[in-house]
């Protein structure tokens, strides 16, 4: 076996009530990852199509996590090898749904099949975060725990890291829009204040158990109630053209709840059931039709699985 | 059927990490309450044991609760009817452990079942909260909650009041202490802070997550790791004598973690199981003993059904 086919998901940070901790992965959009083992050192980036990266590597999100994955391989008394990399890049870089971390959770975890799966799980998202770190400039868990565990993750702590996965209801459906305007993760995050109400992390304390609970308990409405983020939402919502038009219609129409992904562009609502998310789908569009704003939209249930393997080449 | 008899257990309310959301129900101690319907209209404190209590009607917790129950059912056009009422308080007031919360949820627990069960939990929950504003100033509900729910629950929202019931895992046993010292609530609730650090918040946001989701997936080393409390726990700890001693060295023999109690001065310890939580218990006693300062200790299961009729009279 020297190459492999990976599919590596979209995956949504900043769960609403979640802030920096929860995220989901979704069944689409994903990324295709090509990755051949060479008995040559060093990473090759062969194509990348659908997206301009970066060209200098150590700006390469795929290629700081692969090689942050092949410096431990290597000093493992291994025999030295490389790498060589093909990238179809379906998620956007800069939508908010995790596309960093797509790809490098995606070339870490296609790394580790074709090395006999030295490294576990919790090893493969540190080489992940890696790549997270030289994409916005902090390496950030919420979105390659997800992409690599599947489901729905909790990051509890980064120091110690200590990520844990959660139940996730069968009929748990996201829609999606992605407003193709330009949001830098820091200048979102330069918006936010460094002191919050004690009131409000009250609420928020509560809104985050109870989403939790709901999650376990797969009581819908418990989810859709503890859907309210009182913290970063009504700081960032300024930066979505119609946020609130477009979270009260799709509420209207059955959606749970939803918020912004990651540090936006994106909105994602969830519903329960395909049918409900699909109307949730086509109202995101209908809200936006008149917008003049260029946007992608996507219906897809919460993928359990995260990164897959589906060919070996 | 005149007469019941009711065993209200003690509570433990700021769960750690959940502070004014998270609670639960102790087995040990309670209090024993004597309810009697009577024709007569009002309610008559016959007689009360272990404690001191207000004299004055409007102050006391139990006449408050059933007072605000007897509106309600009066109101709805039945029969006018009143109470007589006993009270046994093991639970001392003052210590933390939801004293006012099991007399007014043991009272309006009693009164339903002597009428017939009007009322729903919810809405014994509301009259019991009543109790709760007379004792505290506010009607908070985090102890009652418990008291009349049984096992772990949490407070998601107060406008409008929603409270969910959490998974609790069969092993979970509990050590308190109670030392004889007094701490106001209202003193506790003044020193906090009314703004807290972002990062403090978040840290706070992954604990409430990851404990909720250690709670359904029975991981005790999960619960363990998420009993933190970045906000509350470094203010309040000056009030209580020796609090880190008891914490550091009764994790060192196996305690899960824990915290204050309510607004103090107890201190509860959990456990995986009874051997465990007897031992964290002798490390109270072993802590106190030469600090001369009275105190009790209990040894405790988390009490899943709360309040329970046990004899009809």
């Amino acid at each position: 076996m020297n190459g492999i086919k990976i599919l590596s998901p979209a995956t949504v940070a900043n769960f609403v009530c979640g802030f920096d901790i929860l995220g989901f992965s979704l069944q689409f959009p994903f990324d295709e990852i090509f990755l051949y083992k060479s008995n040559d050192p060093g990473i090759r980036m062969n194509r990348i199509y659908g997206s301009k990266l970066p060209e200098n590597p150590n700006k390469n999100v795929a290629f700081v996590a692969l090689q942050a994955l092949l410096n431990k391989y290597n000093n493992n008394k291994n025999k030295i090898i490389g790498f060589e990399l093909e990238l179809i890049k379906n998620i956007h870089p800069g939508s908010g749904i995790g596309s960093s971390a797509a790809s490098a959770a995606g070339v870490v975890f296609g790394a580790n099949i074709l090395l006999g799966n030295p490294f576990n799980t919790m090893q493969l998202i540190r080489f992940a975060m890696e790549g997270e770190r030289v994409s916005s400039g902090t390496a950030h868990a919420d979105n390659v725990s997800p992409a690599l565990l599947g489901g729905i993750t909790l990051v509890r702590s980064y120091q110690p890291l200590d990520i844990t996965k959660l139940h996730c209801p069968r009929e748990l459906w996201v829609s999606i829009i992605h407003p193709k305007i330009e949001i830098k993760t820091s200048d979102a995050r330069n918006i936010l204040k460094q002191k919050i109400l004690m009131t409000d992390a009250i609420r928020q304390l509560g809104n985050i158990g109870a989403l939790v609970a709901g999650l376990y308990q797969e009581n819908y409405e418990l989810i859709s109630r503890s859907l309210e983020d009182v913290i970063v939402e009504p700081i960032r919502a300024i930066l979505i053209p119609a946020f609130y038009e477009l979270k009260i219609k799709c509420k209207k129409i059955g959606a749970l709840g939803g918020g912004i992904s990651g540090s936006g562009p994106s909105v994602f609502m969830l519903s329960k059931g395909n049918y409900t998310a699909k109307k949730v789908t086509e109202m995101m569009n209908r809200v936006y039709d008149p917008l003049r704003i260029d946007y992608k939209t996507y219906t897809s249930p919460i993928n359990k699985k995260g990164v897959q393997c589906i060919k070996m080449i």
